[in-house]
């Protein structure tokens, strides 16, 4: 049992250096396959951490399957500074969001999954499950082959096409986020909701099984097609490959001690899977609903007074942020003419908010759950 | 005939300011709306010295119907620098493009179109016209004010709503951007390609009757989505409401001396509307779909040597540009060591050019028209 | 006794907005001149907080003398976003530092000072005092109208210049900022150091009596060459004008509740002067030279795991930040292998640090104040 | 004679990748040694054209001396991007200027000047020179070393310490550059004022022989004080090592067959320094003295249609830019409203114009030289 090492030029930049990204697999005997990334988005370091303590956490283990660790996923997301902030959201060039630009593998490629599932009608899971996945990566191979040939291999879907393809043949995909200014959550799709209790957050967002151009979205799109293909000819399939993206805090933060805390998640789900020995915990989130999912916009602009916290829970009628206009003052009466209040219009937990309080109309403010339920 | 000014507010800044457009609208009589509308990507500025030129063109003139414009739409998007340069293609908070956050109405308010044709199947197309233009705007009006019960008016949504919900009575829409490094070309739907002979532009880009989130798809949707609704019924409709893009050249450019030509193109297009007298010309453009207009990506980084300009023609085999890389640089054999030359593939126009000659693997070198057609 | 507001248009944007600042001026009879402006770097927000808590704690109280208060003293840098962060420390354009372009006026006016002070040898101080500001009120009006007239007045010291010009004749210079992450300090000038125990800071910052180009200096340094030419003469004078730079904790952070604490620094000073009634308070702050006070830049590159926060102490030997490199991983040994720990070579304490864990080489990590004293 | 590669690591970055600069060394015999470096502005890159055409010209010729090329001599200035535009003439992080941080050596070093000068009293100049430039490399070393120790070494010197160190011991030293968007022109100190017609330039900016942190200031400035020093015991030196900065047109702009005329600068400056063999010719420059060299900052806001170019001459009362003001227009009287013609008070030559036309108020519009003689 022993890592391998791989190193992957991702993009040469105009002054001739090639960014890389390493992957680190270790790997024992058969088993499962799990895809753990770090760092799509530039700013959203934390993952490493968690990386490093799971490598750590990993020394002496022995596992069945195979893990590869892709820390410090997209380097040239990362390396982009305006001032001391990272500009790693988004492509400083195009503006592109890099956790949009994967791609539904079995749309695009008119992956013929009717005559797939016929052919494999009365085949094991375990059958279909490797069968399916040399299709899959046949499809993928052809179809970055003609976006090569096409020269449409860009800015905001190399370093997507890359990653997703290393991921391919995984039964369990972690793509390691960030928020903002963010508590602990995690993003599971709906036919992984009972599984997600495993992954040990207090805050679960659950999202519908579909492609909105996401990391986690890719991964899981080809077996939901699978299950509701064999759906239509009448065979109930029980997906065992999940893919969930996990937000570890805040943005521009690195803490190895919170690490420790944070590789949990990661441990129990390895458990889960039966890469590792041992019987798995379940925690009691917080679930809500990608519908329930709100995102407060600043109905003005000026100075904001937050008052309440990333992991708060709040009630309907408190009092959330606090708007002063230094234009509007009144020095008679100085806070009264200049302030406006927020109030919250539903009982909520915060899940993310705006890292400034120097805030433009229209600007994402918060990020609430709201109808939770456990 | 007077013109009338309005003001409207648009984005409280956090510093006190309240960014504003200002529309201009002249009127006479019965006749067809014009909606024109600049720089809603804001360093794209050439559209405001056509702006000006066509107010200056309409001294003195008679017109029927009435004409709205608009410049600087997007103030927000005007005065964000990084350096000399503006920011503008992209919000600078959120990344997203300034040109895709329109709405396609008729689908996002649930518009019961069928119930709407079967009421007006045997009125007259002015009557259906007015008719529609009506229910369209309560449906906005209701659309938007669902959004702003739920505080959904964010960046990157308000000023597109502001400026849709300004042209939805409109008979013409035209939208006036630039490219990067540009020629003057226009988008023009399939549906309105035969006119688009009369917008005099050399270079007509047909895009599909469909939608993507620009200004110009979001203006002819609502007419595609009737036009199909009673071709269902067996009515063929000859639609007469046009939407177009106008590109007028390269970004963080102002020239009034080309305004004095580019505005014969908006000039022709009120005399093919009859909202000027006169007989309108007609173009020879050369003209190409939207999947033969290709976007040539980087295929290394590196410093470029741009060998073919905007406007210019091409054949298969001809040298489009050449790749230096200081890195590679043998210096018994400099130039051969370390550069590669980039060869048209088959025949084209050069449309826009990327500004830069420092360019990093995957970024848009060229977007070029092939399988062009008079 | 009561409030005169003025607005005072600062710069004109390309899209016709004309930003401007407000000031509010409170008198009250004869009695020292203070003058408080915040925000002149954008993302420096706490001061207005701090303002707005002043004009609170000033409702129904009686002042001897008056008082400016400047709010948002710089709009344009205020309202730059890249990202969700204010680049507000830098012209968006230019790359200069908005608190260094401000004049030593006695310099560039070439005012006569032996001319000056030989006039006033033996007039009192108070009249020498009154004279002195008259006449660099004249001086200066006549440098910026020689800037104007060269059209020398641009991007980096606009703002400057009006509000140096501003403060004057000011007895008492209040200039509010923050660190990047930091805790709450004071820039003091030597020949004021005794005095800065009444602003009631826990860390002060003694820098030279010295120019370098920002408000604090800008506004002192007239004082410091009236009183060295002075000495010249054999008259030792004894300054009653002080001008502080205030930091208050981190940038893009504004507290209401941190302003009712941040306020009492303010207020004690107004005591101190006799502006308010009431005997000032005295603190018992560290005290550092400007040449004990050491940046610490980023000896590599990496994601870096901050053990000191800003207002610790810490001893020489102690851990302050590792530095983790994901290139350098061994994964059967990955801590060990990609990690370097930054250790004290002195005691100290940490008052800025870089608000990102993403650091490149040579970028700041680390402001600390050695060798202090109570 | 062959070359020598050497390979310099510069910056390592966050994300592991180190950036280096490549240094390209010919040498053959004794001679002066010429040092050349580009694009220490990042988007300044035509330079490197121009080294390459360099290299090509020196194939199969015999030099006398040795010359070293350091082609993309600043890469992170060179990579980072804000949309498709370099954001390279400051520090992304920290706004510095990268051609601002050099040092004057001699003074930072405390180097004894008198103590050297009478020691060398009667020397060979070609003794005196070869000495002292020992001294000043063990004068470099000290102070580097200095800087290591106090772990001052940062984001905004180390390139800098790098190039200078390297251009040390060199008799002509090119810093090739470009303006924004420029005609060509050369920075030449007084001192070398009759020289610089060898360089062929059209435009020659003379600037004093002092120090503002520039590398071409930077170069000479030990010459200037060991001139100065020896001045004082009565020698007259007549400095024959030169340091001029070359402006090669635009930035963001990379011609290789402009760079074919470009590169005869050099090869004659060769000629002049006998490391290349041939007589060298001399030009008929328009001179300008820094004093007389105006920038004009744009006196409004608005969209700016410029009416001269880099290298055109104009007249007093010529026009050079008219400034459109949207909000300001009179649709009666739409041009005449809203612009403002800016005139020219003085003769002159453009030499940078700034390269959008969408300005604030205070933006740089032009830089213009005045006052010319030839």
């Amino acid at each position: 049992m022993s890592w391998t090492i791989k190193d992957i030029p991702v993009k040469e930049l105009s002054t001739g250096e090639v960014l890389s990204i390493k992957t680190f697999t270790l790997s024992n005997g058969e088993g499962p396959h799990i895809h753990i990334q770090a760092s799509v988005h530039g700013a959203e370091i934390q993952g490493n951490a968690v990386i490093l303590k799971l490598m750590e956490a990993l020394k002496g283990q022995s596992i069945q399957g195979s893990i590869t660790l892709i820390p410090m996923a997209n380097p040239y997301a990362t390396l982009n500074k305006h001032g001391t902030y990272t500009y790693g959201r988004y492509n400083p060039v195009t503006g592109d969001n890099w956790n949009r630009n994967y791609v539904d593998i079995v749309k695009a490629s008119g992956f013929d999954l009717d005559e797939f599932c016929n052919s494999h009608k009365d085949s094991t899971w375990e059958d279909i499950k490797s069968s399916y996945k040399t299709k899959l990566s046949q499809a993928f191979s052809k179809y970055t082959n003609t976006l090569k040939d096409q020269n449409r291999i860009q800015d905001n879907n190399k370093i997507n096409i890359i990653l997703q393809e290393l991921a391919l043949g995984a039964d369990g995909i972690l793509d390691l986020h960030t928020g903002p200014t963010a508590t602990r959550y995690l993003y599971s799709a709906e036919y992984e909701e009972a599984i997600s209790k495993h992954m040990l957050f207090r805050h679960v967002l659950v999202i519908p099984n579909d492609f909105a151009g996401a990391m986690d979205e890719a991964s899981f799109m080809p077996w939901i097609h699978l299950k509701d293909a064999f759906a239509k000819l009448g065979r109930d399939i029980n997906l065992d490959v999940e893919s969930f993206t996990l937000e570890f805090g805040s943005e521009e933060t690195f803490r190895m001690d919170e690490g420790s805390k944070d590789v949990e998640s990661i441990l129990n789900y390895l458990k889960f899977k039966n890469v590792l020995a041992g019987e798995p915990e379940a925690a009691n989130p917080h679930y809500s609903k990608l519908k329930d999912y709100n995102t407060m916009y600043a109905p003005r602009g000026g100075l904001v007074d937050y008052h309440v916290a990333p992991g708060d829970h709040f009630k309907e009628g408190d009092k959330l942020a606090t708007f002063y206009q230094m234009k509007d003052i009144d020095p008679e009466n100085p806070i009264a003419s200049c302030s406006h209040t927020l109030v919250a219009n539903a009982d909520g937990i915060v899940i993310n908010r705006c890292p400034s309080s120097n805030v433009h109309q229209g600007m994402e403010l918060f990020q609430i759950m709201t109808n939770t339920y456990r």
